[in-house]
């Protein structure tokens, strides 16, 4: 185990009826910016119990966040906040409307020139932020316990990141109820992100790291049982609160301290997405089980524990082991109706793999835990 | 799953030499009040980088911090930082040492009459509190990670608890190196301590809580497997470091979230501590295997659960894998050379269970997480 900083000031607020307490977690005199994206949370109840516990609270009201946050629209929500003299900022939605409320939150105090320079600087200058608080209604990202965040911009076709511990909410709100009328494709996407969130901290290389090891396990465990039921039956609550805990845990800075982390997966996929149009998990179920057969060497002995520990595979060839833990991930993906084949998305299998590895080479060199896979790499295990 | 608030804002900062990042967690104009017990602290390597890391700034040191730490020496650390003007207190050492820091940061700072009302409004009434940062020496409680303290009185022979979301440390530093220096009797405590301490919050009854209880399980598989290692292998820095992260992990208010807790064994424990003097896991390996004989029924499911997934165990008879599992308990402690019965302590166990019996009648109706174990319970339970 390598050293690691553990740390992660969110309050989490967890359960059915527990956006009241809101009125608690606000200050009283806050003046609130409630950043949300169409119309889903006028459906599912979460909008009307947010107002409702705002209470008296003057509140100004930014909606139309895009899936994939815009730059130019958090520079609106920036100009509603200084022109309102707002100094409290309520993200109400999923992991897109909580990226951009931390943006949002950043560049409404940002001192420098040009707020675009937060995420050229990977959060670097952000030296304050406005206070933010979350509800959360999509179970995926983990950016509700989180310091991180993803905006993109049209006008140069850039999708850059950035994290600062600033932008940790302060609380967040999560009561699986809202989940309940998420469409399927929405928790289908979000249970093969968290488990992939956790596959990108785990499926490494063994590091003496039982505790880290067994949450990872435990979450994958859960991800696996619970996702598919929430297919079949989609009034169970027990069902989405073991979801939407799962996804939280999978990316709140817990599994990953002191382990080797890989995230070749994710940043593969974000060039799929750009090309393709996929979704975020769409184009991580491509990826994935392409990318553990490629480097089955490598990340053998973790595809073994995995594979004994999360699917019940108990081969004895080491070989045989990895290569139907391998077989079990994509099956899990498609077992969440998310196609694992460029095929299963109408995309050129023969051409894709040559795109794809030249946009990953505008950006990286190598990727992976080991730092070993080239833009060739991609190329030939796209193709796998 | 129940309701739950997730909140913990304490910096983990864990590693080899870590303790140096002092100097940039400590505010630079800081007046610190070091508190540390007895000269352990020096031996081990953890008092001179502590010391160093302080650099220039104004240090006032405090020592003779009890192993069960006493009010009236708080007390007098309150005078020190008052007549000093102190205002950071810096914890160098294991539970006691953090436990009566947290008091300290509290009282330093309490306006009403007698701080004693701090522990006997359960911190209710803390309204501030000095921060607090802590370099821990001893696996064992997790009070580094933690809003809890105990704190005892020998006037009155009282021991009353508190806790407070205004003393979580604002960092704690673990150096597994420090612990190489520890007598076998404190690894064998800390272990058996943080054991008993995830026993409380998942051997109770299942409540559809996956990660909970997944995150349980690897806390007590790492604890059975690297406990007895240590003792073996006393310059094993991985082992240690295992049992440390456990040792916090175990009782910092995650696996807790959402589920029942018992908590019976503690407090009949704390009962054998002030009546025979038992070291405090010595109280808890003599009461834990005979409760979870005598709940056998109520806590059947999850003792099944717990041999399953924690021992290995797969009798397919659920009467004998309880038995096993509970057996495995057993074992485990005194693996761990720590007895498991009154006559390891030489203590006559046929009058014993009625004057620890007497004594939780004294402060409790009833205990564990259904409020079924009556004094007259305690009494019979013991007998076993």
């Amino acid at each position: 185990m390598n050293s690691f900083i553990l740390y992660n000031p969110t309050k989490l607020v967890f359960g059915i009826g527990e956006t009241a307490k809101i009125s608690q977690l606000v200050p009283a005199k806050a003046r609130v910016l409630l950043v949300y994206g169409g119309g889903s949370v006028k459906k599912n109840g979460s909008y009307d119990q947010t107002i409702k516990a705002l209470g008296r609270r003057k509140v100004v009201e930014f909606s139309g966040i895009e899936a994939n946050p815009e730059y130019e629209t958090c520079l609106k929500a920036v100009e509603v906040i200084k022109k309102n003299k707002l100094d409290f900022i309520l993200a109400l939605g999923g992991g897109s409307v909580i990226d951009a409320s931390k943006f949002i939150a950043a560049a409404a105090l940002f001192k420098g020139k040009n707020p675009w320079q937060i995420l050229t600087s990977y959060g670097a200058n952000v030296k304050e932020a406005l206070p933010l608080g979350t509800v959360l209604t999509i179970p995926a990202t983990g950016s509700e316990m989180n310091q991180n965040s993803v905006i993109s911009r049209r006008a140069t076709t850039e999708k850059l990141a950035f994290a600062s511990d600033l932008v940790f909410p302060k609380f967040s709100v999560l009561d699986p109820t809202f989940t309940l009328t998420l469409p399927d494709r929405q928790i289908s996407n979000g249970v093969v992100d968290a488990f992939v969130h956790v596959m990108e901290q785990y499926c490494t290389r063994p590091s003496d790291a039982p505790i880290q090891d067994g949450f990872s396990e435990t979450i994958l465990r859960t991800l696996v049982s619970e996702g598919p039921k929430a297919l079949k039956k989609k009034d169970d609550i027990a069902v989405r609160s073991n979801i939407m805990f799962s996804a939280t845990m999978a990316l709140n800075k817990l599994i990953c301290v002191g382990v080797p982390e890989d995230w070749a997966t994710h940043l593969i996929g974000h060039e799929i997405t750009a090309l393709y149009g996929l979704d975020h998990a769409q184009s991580l179920a491509v990826v994935m089980p392409k990318l553990l057969e490629y480097k089955r060497a490598s990340k053998g002995d973790k595809l073994v524990q995995l594979g004994r520990n999360v699917f019940g595979i108990s081969e004895k060839s080491k070989k045989a082991a990895i290569t139907k833990t391998i077989e079990a991930v994509a099956n899990f993906f498609k077992k969440m109706k998310v196609g694992t084949e460029f095929a299963d998305y109408k995309i050129d299998a023969k051409q894709a793999p040559a795109k794809v590895a030249a946009n990953v080479a505008k950006h990286f060199a190598a990727l992976g835990e080991n730092a070993d896979i080239t833009p060739a790499d991609v190329e030939k295990l796209l193709k796998l």
